[in-house]
């Protein structure tokens, strides 16, 4: 728009070649003066209204959301990973639990522990993943790294681009010289494809982005880095570094050199957008802090254990619920999990839940390993989860 | 029995010390060849009781069964392996597979070319599990490897036992020496734990077992291993190195160098033992190869597909069936199947199914790796399954 303001005095002097007829230039630069200052007047206007219509979109998706409110969380002991026969199996076994609580859109992981290890934070040095030990802490990690869209990995997971999850106690040069089965670059992990690990043209309403680092007029909001060809301006002034998510504004001007949106919070997109957002990863002491430090307000209102002595998850359906809990055992069951865990006075895991479900009755095999029991159990869960929720759907049609 | 009758004789000669009257001893050594004689009746007897009542007991399993009639098959391409990032995961991916089908009593699994490689036996020399090709017969020889009770793995699998997996294009020893990931026993692929892999002292009615070369009677059986402390003996003189489903008869003399059973069909432990029994592995040169090549003579009489553009698994109910196909596609789908199959002038896989299902409404992830997809698939039929029947057998309480 600034260069149709400037082109427009350009066509009125070239018309004004003939005779300078200095009254007539006087109101001819004035003419101008004023389509200038219109011209302006015109942009506030249309950006004033574009931000409304961005508002008023967001509202309506607020008020007719497609999205879910409930959460799924799924609980597993960190001790799985030392059922793995190998580093790179250990690795691989970490990416199948990734998966499999992906595909079942699974909001929340909490890797708790049976051993007394008493890890609390996947904060500081990540040593990678060795062979035995420190599994909850190398679980985690590998679920963040995993959940995280490759385009930010750079920045959050910077250490892990350089041991590419070679075993603290391999020197990397012997590891990938010698070996024929470690790709050079995270090659054994399956990526999620979840919706939020977006694809640098993909056109999304939402995006996972890092704030900048980069200097803006005090209240002009900050940039971020949303994996896109430009960078978004957001409205908000935040901390360099910070991971955000993003809503776009519905119209962009192809123009400009940056995308603008508005930073919301990370449960929007479920909520308001219907899309599955991926996971956050928490990391509990012993099995009664799964329960005990949920991060949602009211706590799990849904607490299932999971187990071959369970009842059969054939004969069970589920109520609708806010914040459902799904808890696994390791390789020698929740048992063993309640053993460990000197808060709780019980010996049989089965008091602890709401629900607890053999969800593979008639099993063909002696024993079900954790990773394949998740997406059995989820599977099972998920169509009486979908029931739970249309019945409600249905009634409020139906009143 | 044979030690009682030369005792006997003893006890008589010791009570006639005091005088010797020849009348008496003469008498009572032909009291004593008498009872000699009554004894071996009585051993025969008791010998053709026994067989009786195994027999009476076999007949009355066959009538009163616990088992189902019905069987279920898995059909999916062996390129599924070639999805594999390293020759570890290639193996690790073959069983996986192999657990999913035994987790869910899979009775049949068909691995099929969607290549046009053309292999129609696993007979001939196996190379070992290389990095890309002969995707079909490597999935099929470890599916067969790990169905194989552990004891007859040296007699069945050889080479398996030198080869442990590694590709046939690395040397073995500088696999073993140089990669710390590779156990030097098939430490990598987890035991299928199925109920017809016993242990040496597990009591079971039924057990595998591989024909012994060893001389007998003509007409008087043969000597089977069954991986016990004794080797068994069967009614029926078969050929050396045939795997045989051996039901050991219900008393057993504790005192005999032998165990005694009978040969039955392999079918027999599922349809009247109520046990699973492990699954047959079979080859397809293409799709369609699946459906027309069925071991069972009157086909597959209900046919699934699978696919996340199938129709909602949660609005299908099943009828009961004799013999169940469930069909899985490779990276690309069944479409790819379908697509390299010159029998099949379709590009729709849905119409060559009875039903074609999406067994993972709404899922996270973009897309399903077929290994997974048996796990979830199989875990939404079994209650479907068991629903089918069910019904079947209380409506014929109602009756
Ligand atoms: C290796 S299994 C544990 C086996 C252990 N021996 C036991 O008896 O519980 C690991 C976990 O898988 C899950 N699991 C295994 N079989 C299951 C079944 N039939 N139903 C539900 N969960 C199962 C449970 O969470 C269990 O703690
Ligand atoms: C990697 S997927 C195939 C993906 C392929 N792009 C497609 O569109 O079909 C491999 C196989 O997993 C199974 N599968 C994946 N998602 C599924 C779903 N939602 N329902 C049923 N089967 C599914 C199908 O058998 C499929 O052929």
């Amino acid at each position: 728009m600034s260069d149709i303001a400037v082109k427009r005095p350009k066509i009125v002097s070239s018309q004004a070649e003939e005779r300078v007829d200095w009254k007539k230039r006087k109101a001819e630069i004035k003419e101008a003066k004023k389509q200038r200052k219109e011209a302006k007047l015109i942009k506030q206007l249309e950006k004033q209204k574009e931000e409304e219509a961005a508002k008023k979109q967001r509202l309506e998706q607020t008020q007719d959301k497609k999205g879910r409110d409930y959460t799924v969380s799924v609980a597993l002991p960190g001790s799985v990973l030392d059922n793995a026969q190998s580093t790179e199996l250990r690795t691989y076994l970490a990416g199948q639990i990734a998966r499999a609580c992906v595909v079942f859109c699974v909001d929340e992981i909490i890797v708790f522990d049976e051993q007394g290890e008493d890890v609390k934070s996947v904060e500081g040095e990540f040593k990678g993943v060795g062979k035995k030990g420190q599994a909850c802490i190398q679980l985690a990690r590998i679920l963040q790294y995993l959940e995280c869209p490759q385009y930010l990995r750079k920045w959050f997971f910077p250490k892990h681009q350089d041991l590419q999850y070679a075993g603290s106690d391999f020197k990397l040069s012997t590891v990938y010289k010698t070996s024929p089965f470690l790709s050079p670059r995270q090659g054994l992990l399956n990526p999620l494809d979840s919706p939020h690990h977006m694809r640098i043209d993909e056109e999304s309403e939402y995006r996972e982005g890092i704030v900048l680092d980069r200097p803006m007029k005090q209240g002009k909001g900050s940039f971020v880095n949303c994996g896109m060809r430009k960078e978004v301006r957001i409205d908000k002034q935040l901390q360099p570094g910070l991971r955000v998510t993003v809503q776009l504004n519905q119209t962009q001007n192809p123009e400009s050199k940056l995308f603008k949106g508005v930073v919301v919070a990370p449960h929007v997109p479920r909520t308001n957008g219907g899309l599955y957002w991926g996971y956050s990863v928490r990391l509990a002491s012993c099995l009664s802090a799964v329960f005990t430090e949920s991060p949602y307000k009211e706590g799990y209102d849904l607490t299932i254990g999971t187990s071959e002595r369970g009842s059969n998850v054939d004969q069970t359906s589920l109520s609708p619920f806010k914040h459902l809990l799904v808890v696994f055992g390791g390789l020698q069951g929740l048992e063993a999990s309640v053993d460990s865990d000197q808060n709780l006075d019980v010996t049989d895991p089965g008091v602890l839940f709401d629900l607890y479900l053999n969800t593979c009755p008639s099993q063909g095999s002696r024993t079900i390993r954790t990773e394949e029991a998740i997406l059995i159990s989820m599977a099972c869960l998920r169509q009486k989860i979908t029931a739970a929720f249309s019945h409600v759907s249905n009634g409020s049609v139906q009143n």
